[in-house]
């Protein structure tokens, strides 16, 4: 029996055998599927070679409608020898049902172009009724400590959504690079960007790569990135991620640091690994900064939910810095690990005040 | 004026300023034009969010088709406040022309999915007549020394297509690296694609990478790389080299090499750069092996052309081989230079049996 990944709740012989799609099946989507049918002539109409047309006056067409019975992401495939039925309780579980359906067509309907010109497209006669377990099913990437071209993101979207995933924690900043452009602050790509070599291997390791690596999106880039997301039902959530991990951000602007503590101007972006003692000076000017460029970030992404990291955060720093520790007798904190939450908590704040 | 790249010979505006394709246009793709239809609305449909249907009953259309008085590789664009026309001389010229429509769209076409929903997507109204001076634009692309995933590759491929180069050279085997599987000889693609390091730099460089590096396409990945050529009008002429460039095959299979010079089965996928010593053997053996690769090559690669390779063959090991100087012998050849043309010669032949 075919393998389908995820595992559907549901899954069963409709009639025994197979039947065929082929040069003259055409796809008759009904209102609201018009973007999976989209998807499945870009996708497996190019792996497969077969047009898949507009149409609903044969039998051998491929069915897309909503059916509000079934839950939002719920869908039900029906192959049983008539006409191929993709229902879902909305756009979206038609498109999980579209990638279950690819799947039953076999391997080869996931490449670039048909492989074996005129072949039979076989669907095996079943019926999957199926529907997600969670709502939010993520894959976090970290493009931060390696920066991935905008092509293997694209490619990544696809794969979840192949594996029906349908939220892309996108790491995008960290001490070894800033890689989202930010208009107002342009060194944070100019220079946060890019680093002069990278330690190769664990941290303790004596080897290093002696080149430079690094690279950045583009708002356009992003912007793609997203809407490329959504024809595929992913959410993207962007991860800034303060008041540690931000060495890059601080190589770039180094009154972001703690400057009474250490010479900031002489940090580069991270070339090692492990957890850096530089982090975020808890001062105004720091707070505004970020605010500007979660203002930017907050035009590009339209998920409800921003990451804004958090974790991590060495205190060694704080602990020596005169202005650290006035901010905490200013707000009458416990100490350097108060200091850390109200840190967070100003941009929690300010972003649910911005309906995020 | 839109640039465009390369530059076709006409170019003119047909009427001031400039018309919309917008969600109502439709394509009206004439016969035999149906493959740019798709690739169309496969590119420019996602690019734009555009769903381009079929449909000719709507002055908003854009119109496909081929008129045999252009050159085969000619067309003609026409944007005049009218439907727009791209006609070819055939489906190559039609296609080569939705690549200059591409372009006259602007840089957010070329985008895969929309970076500005609801813009309007301005055409400005010229006409363009074009054809290429040159049947063969190739592009070489080396991805033995250095692998290309298939993705990579694929895109490559794209990439050409905006350009109007129609011919991938294909430069599948070297010293460094085998890239193709080959059924009959498996050990090609499971030691020949994998080194243990590479050289940094500068073959005089005395850095190293200290990391394996490698990678092979399978035989479907290949059907598909040409598949999605063809679909783009590129031609694929793999290149299998030999004799020289061949260390990575005699590291697979040491009695490829001077085995009565030096012990080849020593030698490793080579890591650094320069012209090998290590050159085939002229035997009956190594030809039959070849011949068996070929045999499996010409399957893959439709191509008419298919590249030998046949340069930087150093005489070394040819001038110390008993067996090569009894086969120059032999031949009645004047010496190791002969022996090389001799060796490229039964291939040449080998090939035009073959209809190659």
């Amino acid at each position: 029996m075919t393998e389908l990944i995820p595992a559907p709740r549901t899954f069963f012989w409709s009639a025994p055998g197979y039947q065929c799609v082929d040069e003259e099946t055409t796809l008759d989507a009904g209102p609201g599927t018009e973007g999976v049918a989209r998807w499945l002539r870009a996708t497996v109409g190019a792996a497969t070679g077969l047009p898949l047309p507009d149409g609903r006056d044969t039998e051998n067409r491929i069915v897309l409608g909503i059916d509000p019975d079934l839950p939002a992401e719920g869908y039900r495939i029906v192959i049983d020898g008539f006409a191929p039925r993709i229902q879902g309780g909305s756009a979206t579980g038609v498109f999980w049902g579209a990638q279950t359906f690819r799947q039953l067509l076999g391997p080869d309907a996931f490449r670039r172009a048909p492989v074996r010109p005129g072949q039979d497209w076989d669907l095996p006669q079943v019926t999957v009724e199926d529907s997600p377990r969670f709502p939010w099913r993520g894959l976090m990437l970290d493009v931060a400590r390696h920066f991935m071209p905008k092509d293997g993101v694209l490619r990544y979207l696809g794969l979840m959504a192949a594996h029906k995933l349908n939220v892309l924690h996108f790491h995008l900043t960290d001490d070894q690079g800033w890689r989202v452009e930010i208009r107002k602050y342009p060194r944070l790509t100019e220079v946060g960007s890019w680093r002069a070599r990278t330690k190769f291997g664990h941290r303790a390791s004596p080897l290093w790569e002696e080149k430079p690596h690094g690279g950045y999106y583009t708002q356009d880039d992003i912007r793609e990135i997203v809407a490329y997301a959504a024809e595929r039902h992913i959410t993207v959530v962007p991860e800034i991620d303060v008041p540690g991990h931000s060495q890059a951000a601080i190589a770039a602007y180094p009154e972001l640091g703690n400057t009474d503590v250490i010479d900031t101007t002489s940090l580069t972006v991270w070339d090692t690994w492990g957890i850096s003692a530089n982090v975020l000076a808890p001062t105004d000017n720091t707070l505004r900064f970020y605010e500007g460029v979660f203002e930017e970030l907050l035009d590009l992404f339209p998920s409800e939910f921003v990451h804004v990291g958090g974790d991590e955060c060495l205190k060694d720093q704080w602990r020596q810095s005169p202005t650290a520790q006035a901010r905490i007798k200013e707000l009458g904190l416990a100490g350097e690990d108060e200091l850390q939450a109200w840190f967070i908590g100003h941009f929690d704040n300010w972003l649910s005040a911005r309906g995020r």
